[in-house]
């Protein structure tokens, strides 16, 4: 039993690395949202604007894959207290000062319209208030239809500043067709993708786009890329090849909070793009949906030193 | 603590994919036969044939091997229950109309001389009431020697219908030579095959043969391919890239249980192939000697896009 | 929690073939040092020369690696019962006849300025009773510097018959420069490896030089072979692709211990080197410290059958 | 993760001891409801009433107490498909002469206001076709008020044959007061209950009624009796020490299980209290909600002779 | 493998029942210190005061006893990081304000006579800015000498407000003879104590001393009771019957908290001593050194109500 | 999976007390052989007259019991290569002057009537030699009737100098009725004892007899007490009340172990008793069939101080 959840896991790992955090959610008030409260505590997640309250803490179950044995995700997140969140306690006047990020996910206005409105009101204040927003589309089919969630989309991306996608999101929302990548085979085109994200970025007056890109050779073999358009150039990381998997699940938030580790402590863009791909290889070496992958060891994977001889 | 053996990890598969099964043995009237005959009925295996009696259990030891360090099995079934077996029970007359295939394997005659003899009555009363028969040569070194194994195999070939073999087999009980192949090394002439099985279904009067065709490149890495010599045709099945594995026991047998499956649904035989290989490598990842690979995994890896990537 | 120590796991491994063996070690008086006594002696290492008194017994930590994560060691050894040892009760002269052989490793001299006198002293001992002594470099930049590593290097070499090390020690204490070798690409050029080692014989009086070398594709996949220079001769031996790797601490221990019993038993040089790095490649097998790969278990990986089939 | 639920663990008692039964429920369509579903199966509980639909799996967390630290039970049973269940495909007078025995508690009317009703419809319907009734009263305070669940058992009542309480109900629910009890500190005044329990049998028209006595000494020691007010006679256990407690949830369940199991077998009334007392002992024994104590065992602790001395 | 330490424990107990702490010492910069460090964080105890450097962590190991097997402890604390902890970056006078109270251990000045130094040090610097300091005996005599501790304890004994002992230490350094009382028998005379106490209290000028009287019935079974002189009063605590015990290392920390606690929230004297002795107790229940008992079960405790009945 | 064996526990005591032994049996030649062998050769049990062949190695299956609940012990000893054992390469002759006790029980003659005859040679040889023999009655009712068992008895008898008996054995074989004991209530009346140990002596000119009592009150609750009549008197051993029972299997051969040292090393025939009832009782907090209590603590049992204060 671990705590996690997109926003989450993406805040356990930017306190790993130092950088003080503030989860927006609402707990149940009894033994298992208190044991909840306390797991984030124990992560160093800031827990000053979370909200107790409401019947019970949302849950999903997951069995790890192997070989051509498929991970399973089932979701059990109906009712939970999260849904009955609202933005009273939260007076972002008095405290714009201190945030100086503001991330979330496509899971968030997938679980209910109340949600989606919530969402979307957070994303407009921050605008207002000039704090950089990302949003990592995540779409997780059990949980809305696609026509939702492009709708949802393209009500939030006016606010948006950096769009997180992985390489199947590029074709479900935007359309993008790639004729000579293959992903699945192995085969990718970077070209194809600089041109379609310079394109995504003047379209929808975005200051950065992410994409990671997996190969799934088996359900612990896989390839990982990752790459970013931002303020007019295309940078590419190094593709990692990840075996054997100890756990995936986590890894696109690891990635994500690696971008915003990079821009929050104004890394060059390629190193942003390095840094972000070697903080979501890292989460594939450990277990439990919270990264704690040092930042001594990302150094090394971005230098390619990391093949596993002993440290001695 | 599990249990096995190659009868039963059949029915286990089918039972599994709902379809009825009877497990023809014979367990000791003592705390571990209770405990064995309940993992049977909990895998909803018919036990309504099974007798009681006899003193003890037919054991055996396994050590799973890693890379280099190769699986080992010690046999310890000497003086078991089900070498007491009997047909007194059997009134296969008055329930034949309710049986649709009967299935056993080498193992059986294996044991004694007593289980041989059991093992050709049985079939030859199946031949009787035209129940088609299929037989698992199945050999096993530490059982008996081959000369004993290849005097029971000819005794029982003229009642068997479906033959099922692995690519040393049909070196050690037939002579086939393969002047192309060497599986060891991953080269497979399928064309050598091809004509060795039609050969060897018009000498022995047989419906099908299948053969499993197994490259270990380690312990924990294999390619396998299944492939169906049927109603004149040769059909061959993708060749797997198995890699973790995580128990490879009992892989045959899921085999056997596919093949069974397919003809009493009446597949294709194309199709036939194609399920009892996919479900061959299902057990590869499956803990236990008893497989419980569902339908719906199954087509995913006929289809070839067990990939695994997460289902969320 | 197990027992461990770079002389000890050569130990333990010549036991577990049937040969005699002795360790030289101090041991505190208190129920952690009883219980590594016990150990010793439950692997039936000889443990009539173990002096005991001192507070401490050394310790390292140990987390091992997956894929990109290396394995990490972190040494605890300061102010162990060991570093009190001294000779007083080894009185080499008259058990002299029943000692024929001596293995120390670089790890001893490193411990303390006490331990590199007393290493000195011992293989000055050993000397000049005629008895073989084998060196193994074990470089661990955690525990001394190279300067430190080198200087003792240099005093003991003298005394060394039969020295071993790694692809890195070659370069870092001898400067032997390979052009046409990438050992972490994977690349080794033998011919330079040849020409290297035939002059360090000469350079250094040696009877023989034995090197392991190893390419670390991942922390779970190595690849390894030994080489030998031997009576003016230069032996090879097969390389393993090693994957998934169980544990390799102790795999350079093992080697060594492979060398000594080829050896002490006669082999045929070429024989000594398969010998000895079939060992190291089985201890990559096993967890724990303490190798127990049978002799059964190397002859197969010596023939390269060790494919990972089932023996049943 | 067990499956467990109150009216699940008294069948999974009486298909232990070889009595047919089928379960009443709704699962959802998805892999943990298909979970759910295959654990019944493998515990013999028949499966054909179940419907399947809704969105999840009601859920229960529980953590095991020891000495002064009380166990804990959190619930997570609201928007779970049983809430859902309708009677649609129950067509009892079709089945009713199949039908011996109609068990339920109050856990299940305290779920929700839809499932108040179908519990009393489903006990008119009972009533009607002649079938024994029995009905645990199991109050929790975590799912619904004592007003609450006082309001559904006076409505239920006039359907109900056989009652089933603890020490605690009789105060709550029917306004007993002990006088020369103090359960708490161990003083049971059996004359007390004998007199209460006729009385309440003459004003609710009831057939029987059980009590379970429970001293709690400690989480893992707990004194335990049963009595059984029948046929104008009064009827009570052995009262047993029980320590330590491995699980306590589902002994009430298992109390329940036998009880009815006496019915059916037409025990003696006595025999009928010691049965069920003795099948509540036993699952304190045993790990999971699910009980697995076989006749044989609860026969030794009716004759008082479980001593714990080894059976060999 | 847990983080622990008297200290250490007295902390956690008080974070845990959110009372601001910060934590004096020094780790190594290594590992193994950074995991310490961040085990430190996790359970909330400040490490703003904690330095980096030295060489090791002071480690114990521990085998939790059952019935007539008692539990070991051996330390392994030489040469430890926190030997050469000094007060350079301790700036009492800037920080004065915030620090309510203070508390350490006969365990530290045990470890070193420069950690002797530095204890006295610094409980002068305590009293000189009117900062209460509380000092827990806790005689070890596998660290050091009764005469070294005797010496120790009356070198600090001017500057100690609170003076926390068991059993033994009363006999031990304060040379209490207790006539009527046998503690190991079981009997106690508790007016022997309060003479004894408030005859201490004068000749030291305390302000208050309690002690733990432990009754070890076996190692799993254990008779408690606190008892406190303050302020010319004699408090004594219910005596708890605890068994089983799950592991009572940090039992006695949990008090020392207790106390700690009851007087910074200005308790009434005899709810401090209830309240510190079922804190206490409450620990004897819970695995590895830290404890994590509610205040909710500590109340439970203190009214006599955890009888262990399950809360649902 | 551990090994065991009535004689093999009995010798696994002695060699952990630093008495060198050598265990009789034969053990087959396949890899299970091997690892009994090597399990005993790592407890330095002495292996060298154990022969080998046969098929199979002896098992029992053992499920241990907690509370109400009993442990329970299948046998699975048929065919085992220990019935093929002989005697052929015991040279008792040649050896006879290092072997100063022979010791074996009841278990081994009941295996077979091969084996039967075997311990009457082997008890008959030891005579001859002057070496004196004890005996343990052990007797098994699932491994042969009574009347066998006794027949057998009373043949060796003439060759035991050293009988054990449990108490329920004194009434089973030598019609012993105790008239004001009874065990199980936990009523011991030691005279009835003395008088019908006296009386066996002279019967059957046994040198003494050693009488384990054991009341059992649960399966993890037991008191236990050892008495021995020696040279004439009697001598009676504390009553030990053994909580938690940790395992129990064992115990018996533990107070054989305990009787056969103090005999070796010339204890006071008190000091005998208190030693081997203090080994048994050691025994029941261990897990496995082979005990590891160390002297001291034995010693400490022996005292009375073993109530499980920490040692620290």
């Amino acid at each position: 039993m671990y705590v996690g959840g997109a926003e989450a896991n993406v805040l356990s790992n930017l306190t790993y690395w130092a950088t003080p955090t503030s989860l927006i959610t609402k707990l149940p008030e009894h033994p298992l949202g208190d044991w909840v409260l306390k797991q984030l505590q124990m992560s160093q997640i800031g827990t000053s604007l979370i909200q107790r309250g409401g019947d019970r803490v949302g849950l999903y179950f997951q069995e790890t894959g192997v070989g051509h044995r498929p991970s399973q995700v089932i979701y059990d997140r109906s009712s939970s207290s999260f849904q009955t969140l609202n933005l009273e306690n939260l007076h972002l006047e008095s405290i714009s000062d201190q945030v100086s990020w503001f991330h979330t996910s496509g899971i968030t206005p997938s679980l209910s319209s109340h949600l989606s409105d919530l969402t979307l009101a957070l994303v407009q204040m921050m605008k207002k208030h000039h704090i950089p927003v990302s949003f990592d589309v995540n779409y997780r089919r059990k949980l809305w239809t696609l026509e939702q969630a492009k709708n949802m989309l393209f009500k939030l991306i006016p606010y948006i500043d950096y769009l997180i996608v992985n390489e199947e999101d590029l074709g479900l929302f935007f359309d993008v067709q790639m004729k000579k990548t293959n992903i699945q085979k192995g085969t990718i085109n970077l070209e194809e993708y600089r041109l379609a994200l310079s394109q995504m970025i003047k379209q929808f007056n975005l200051k950065g786009i992410a994409v990671t890109l997996r190969t799934s050779v088996s359900a612990t073999h896989n390839l990982w890329q990752g790459i970013l358009q931002f303020n007019g150039k295309f940078h590419v990381s190094s593709q990692y090849d990840i075996q054997p998997i100890v756990d995936r699940i986590g890894s696109g938030d690891a990635f994500a909070a690696g971008l915003i580790y990079g821009f929050l402590n104004n890394f060059e863009p390629q190193r942003i793009i390095d840094f972000a791909t070697a903080a979501g290889v890292s989460k594939h070496y450990i277990l439990g949906d919270f990264n704690h992958a040092s930042l001594t060891w990302i150094e090394t994977l971005i230098k390619g030193e990391a093949n596993g001889r002993i440290l001695r």
